[in-house]
């Protein structure tokens, strides 16, 4: 609805993604925490570089998409990618639990535009 | 490591705690963007409120725990009680996929002294 609104006043929708590994075996808690720290970091850094997006994503609602990527190899890819474009954070795990200290979990990024990181990501399916 | 470095030095321990339904019947992905919602947004009321905390809590790793509460009614019970002592956010889902609009998913709060919010959530266990 809200994007089907946005498009009748030719304005974009922006959203946070986070993508996660799915090949690491971690728990519902553990994922949720590891997606914590990509969504706060990748906020605070777009808030110094693009303080007008945040603007527009927190008045719109604030969405925020989790996708997966099935290993670190592929999860490096994307963050190469993205990071060229967007403000983006690569997320490594302190080890306290579950996976090994200094194991690469998950990549944030934005909020940016859907219409500028949809194609980028288009592969990847919802977590 | 830290935990027991900080007692040493006499130093406080900071953490994020994001309180989530289990009831909910939510997936993984779901869980992931509903805690990370109440992460932001507890993050930035405290920036605002205790910008000291923030600044410790960041420059100590940025701790998150994730626990669980089994009703709707437990997370308000929890959300009234630690409203009154720390900053506390209350998220509810926009309902564009998997639940109902307007459902109360989760409650974020902090960064907060663990020692201050140990003993209020000290029965709930991590999701």
């Amino acid at each position: 609805m809200k994007k089907i609104l946005f498009r009748l006043i030719g304005m974009e929708n922006y959203k946070q993604v986070v993508l996660i590994r799915n090949d690491l075996n971690m728990g519902k808690g553990k994922i949720a925490a590891q997606a914590g720290h990509a969504f706060v970091e990748a906020y605070k850094k777009t808030k110094m570089k693009n303080p007008d997006a945040v603007d527009i994503w927190e008045k719109t609602g604030g969405e925020k998409v989790v996708l997966k990527v099935s290993s670190e190899s592929e999860l490096i890819k994307y963050y190469d990618r993205l990071k060229r474009k967007f403000p983006t954070v690569l997320i490594t795990d302190a080890g306290h639990t579950q996976i090994k200290s200094g194991t690469k979990t998950c990549i944030g990024v934005g909020p940016v535009k859907e219409s500028e990181i949809d194609p980028i990501t288009s592969e990847l399916k919802l977590l």
